[in-house]
């Protein structure tokens, strides 16, 4: 596409756009030269005012990278101060008695299914982990889907769902069973190979954890596809069992307790780890 | 979050940014001035060179509302162009015969999972249906989850996942029986009674249609559940049976073939009725 010949006010407008829309994509100069009809000092000079602009601003990160083969790639990452805000407003949501379920589950799909919501999430969520440098997001239907979603969408990544049962449309796929923590029942997870690669970088990511069943059974899902683990992310994890089956993974926000006969439930943002 | 003076440039892009991360939601001016610290005229100005920069660029949509209530609402549309050009590339991958599965099936799950597809997917989906003015965004699980997600991201709207069957995470449900066009089996479609509300104006959307047999359930169930249909909107329709159980239905491609035999696939953009 060939623009008449917008001023720089314009370029740098559509040169946002340009890049919120396609997030974690190393796009070449000559995207932008052909897009504006510009020459390539000039968009140098544009990208040079965004990344002003972007830190300014106190989010998303702008990365160039120089030589024939480089370009620009953008995360809209929050900043921490964001970040802050986004959690805190979800652990006052998310601590409404209204929420309590039978059992003591806590309603939180309305949440995670909000675009705006899992978009704020999944941004805080690709912050945490966008130095590990995964190459693909995991998580198993259903709930975790959209969260999923948009950590890849923040990071430019795929995203694959694992299924409960192997499906035609998935093609063959490596299926493993495992014992929930909870129900003590046998669990089938089942995952395409034509979606997950041998050697993939995996990122995995869930609504929910309590012992960590699901997490573990993702984390030896990709082991036995030649996959190896950038990372475990949970969205809300429950604090007891304290121990659970995966040894590193990274909570947003810990539910403290729910208690159904008081109706309280009490959600916070988790402790990060000191390292970070 | 109050931020040091910008420059015009840097607010352009900031305003850009933040536009691009909220698309659909009525933003107050006083967001702006606020965060920019600002006179509400200089945002007004700004405002104006946004909008003037995307009619530049031809694709996405601002809207501006005056009065104390008013505000700022951005959509994230392709261009005509933009659409045509995405939905041809579309048809182009998917008509490669590596993507022929047992039974005629055509695999489809890596675009549909990769945000930058179905990100894309969703906006031209977006544009079809925001005169439709609907207020919840449906589909069930498991393949149409991603797309309605971004479908909804676009339009900045709710999306409500209708389940295979009722979970204690989804709270008191609606549930309902039908049956699938190809095997001749019942099949169960459950949606929280909490998801979606009486009064709703519920855009359907799902990745495939053979029969329409599920489009159709989607359609019984929010009816049930009091709730009115704005659309329906399909990424991949087979032309046969030409006769779908839904009457009024978008789809975006048409898969007119496929041959086990000779290995091949053949997938064209729908044809878009007059009216529009």
């Amino acid at each position: 596409m060939n623009i008449d010949r917008m001023n720089r006010s314009q370029r740098l407008v559509a040169i946002m756009k340009l890049l919120s829309e396609r997030p974690g994509e190393l796009l070449p100069l000559s995207l932008f030269t052909e897009r504006f009809g510009t020459a390539k000092s000039t968009i140098s000079e544009d990208l040079a005012l965004v990344k002003e602009a972007l830190e300014a601003d106190g989010s998303g990160r702008l990365r160039t990278l120089p030589g024939a083969a480089g370009g620009v790639q953008y995360w809209p990452l929050p900043s921490r101060e964001e970040e802050q805000e986004t959690l805190l407003e979800l652990c006052r949501l998310l601590s409404d008695p209204g929420r309590i379920l039978p059992g003591g589950f806590v309603y939180m799909t309305d949440l995670l299914t909000h675009p705006i919501w899992s978009a704020r999430i999944g941004a805080i969520m690709a912050a945490r982990f966008i130095d590990a440098e995964p190459d693909v997001v995991l998580t198993v239907e259903t709930k975790g889907i959209p969260l999923a979603l948009m950590v890849a969408r923040a990071l430019g990544l795929p995203m694959v769902m694992a299924r409960r049962e192997g499906r035609v449309t998935e093609g063959p796929s490596v299926t493993l069973h495992y014992i929930s923590g909870s129900s003590r029942r046998i669990h089938t997870m089942t995952v395409g190979l034509r979606a997950l690669r041998r050697g993939s970088r995996v990122l995995i990511v869930d609504d929910f954890m309590k012992a960590g069943t699901t997490a573990r059974a993702m984390v030896d899902v990709a082991g036995e596809m030649g996959a190896s683990v950038a990372g475990v992310g949970i969205f809300v994890t429950t604090a007891q069992p304290a121990r659970k089956q995966v040894d590193q993974y990274v909570s947003l926000l810990t539910l403290e307790h729910v208690d159904e006969e008081e109706r309280a439930v009490h959600v916070v943002p988790s402790e990060r780890p000191p390292k970070e």
